[in-house]
């Protein structure tokens, strides 16, 4: 099929501190290797990504070359963090960005630039928070265009208050957690080929004109 | 292509008072229906749905033939009005009895009986709110086996703090919310279809034996 | 100093089914004992609330006698469950009704029933999803009118995925559980009677004045 | 009294270019003013604040300026955009670093350096989310130890869908927002006073030592 997806590790700890995020992004490596799905892992907390709501915020700004991985890749997998209950300011930070894409819509479509790819989300947290996590920035993807196929976020978090994170708790062997990362990977890369041979047809140009004709 | 599309009005307010969220999903329903999509609206809280979280909680209980219209359609779309930022009570209750549905997966593959299902969402209130409601119950759908394309959300909300409603306000003008539900439309077809063409493979009980021997 | 707390306890299950939360909330009912508060639990579901936003819906609306008590009360503790990720639609009924008391505003002040109270809640759940339940509900809670003292929230909640509940998970021993549920107990009460004692002066009424000016 | 509010913009935009929070923040000043309470604005975007979730990330990181900030006021309000429905990665940003507030609790009653402080919340987006911002920052910053007192939190945002912002939609004019910023602002000062002269004894180590004996 000649799939690619892309790994996003949306750590707060630059490289190379261990990420307990990292590791269970690399159980999902292993399974799209096996599905001879291409990956590659990028850690934007490694780049100079500037605040900003576009595709380029002038000098100095290292998001273009990570927009572009991300345009090439066929499945984006999103790995998170959990602070305060919520998604870390490194997700949100590329998703600020992301929204540059809107501006770039196809001349004959109006489709975005993630439109066609699918989208997953990988989450560790020392406690709860994983369902507004992956919730909201599987909603954001899909308005940016990505398909979200049944099954698709993956996330260790342990119980109530402070306490060990994934490696720690060896959340590795965490059934819960191995069994949704398998579902995810299963339906990203099924989802994926289909789309890539069935293109979604939507022109959105089109129905924003009947839209002003009401 | 014989696509059935549900349409489920979690408002307040019984039949046949007014409800804001139905004048909406009828430019839906009206959309569907220039696509050869046969659609039905159901009305949770005209029926006596008790709380629980199974598929029937005996005596009384009007869940079943709601649950069984679910089952049949191809198209899932939930209209919720918004309240204290967040979804209704009545989408939440259909929610939860929807838990329910874990315990119904297929014998052979485990897939629950919402997967190869699509969801799209619709949503009205006075004032914010609408992203929380979409994004998580989006996000439940996909739990239980639906596939969320891009862009199958739409909603009008007014500007900050209380003011007229959807209805009142003119919001059948406004172009956002005509763009966006065209867009919905278009994609929830186009997927439905193309899933119901191309059932989702996925084995999930096969999935769980491999994660039980790690 | 005469203060009373209510105890609301919002799960889907029915006197006289085991509700985890009740337990959770029995911890706190025992520690407000030890400050001489009067405590006093209702739970919603085994009456028949009526879907609405106002605070009498008419025939066979049991809301009124449960919105009396939530009056008299100077500490109210909302008891959740989690669904979902989210608090469940007992609780969501119970704050769609409390939209009612916006209505009640005192004619000179302005200030809603609520206000003068403070509020705290206490969440169990078999996983993740306390903190949205909590931010969103204390976050509504002072909209109506509450204080929201430091640390009076509590919950517990397993690791990621299903599995054993508060009771037979052995959650009653857990020490983030114990320490945060004293937390609670000790700012609410110190809350209560620092504003029984210092009414809270503001005129709304003054105040929305001022503002038409603008 | 001398109180003193420190008002934190968590613009994504460097100065000097024009943020629509800030002007609203600008209203909630000169209310300040107009009570005598000191005010000072932090733009955190300005400064070089490092990932992490400790006090000092080290070499370059120009948080602990702010951090000495938040710590010297009495009165803290949040401004925050909306980006995809949620807060700023700014304001997440600065969230983080509060986690290392925790861990400099003062040796005796355990208390963390927020503790009797009030905080409050002002949010401009072009449309929804300013409910899920303000309920997760205010309950957030209820952890860390501020008091949350009823109506402290002002927004405005446009109707559904991408559009002007505050300033250009002359959001300025808004009665709710204009109406709801005196709340808070009163509510704000009132229960910094109150606190100030009525400190909260809670002793959380004492309580922690209770919770170990269970």
């Amino acid at each position: 099929m000649g799939l690619k997806a892309l790994l996003i590790n949306c750590t707060l700890k630059k490289s190379p501190e261990v990420s307990n995020t990292e590791v269970l992004l690399n159980k999902a490596i292993k399974l799209f290797s096996e599905k001879n799905v291409a990956t590659e892992t990028v850690r934007p907390v490694d780049s100079n990504i500037l605040p900003g709501v576009s595709s380029n915020e002038g000098a100095g700004d290292e998001w273009p070359p990570i927009l572009a991985k991300i345009k090439a890749a066929d499945i984006l997998v999103f790995g998170s963090p959990i602070w305060f209950g919520v998604r870390s300011s490194v997700i949100q930070r590329v998703l600020e960005r992301l929204d540059g894409t809107y501006r770039e819509a196809d001349p004959d479509t109006g489709q975005f630039p993630l439109y066609g790819k699918v989208a997953g989300m990988v989450i560790t947290g020392n406690e709860d928070g994983a369902h507004d996590v992956a919730a909201n920035t599987l909603f954001n993807l899909s308005h940016l265009g990505c398909t979200v196929p049944p099954n698709v976020d993956t996330y260790w978090v342990g119980n109530a208050g402070p306490g060990p994170s994934y490696i720690d708790a060896g959340g590795e062997h965490h059934l819960y957690t191995n069994r949704t990362v398998r579902y995810m990977v299963e339906n990203l890369v099924y989802f994926a080929d289909l789309i890539k041979q069935n293109p979604i047809p939507t022109n959105l140009r089109a129905l924003d004109d009947l839209a002003r004709q009401e």
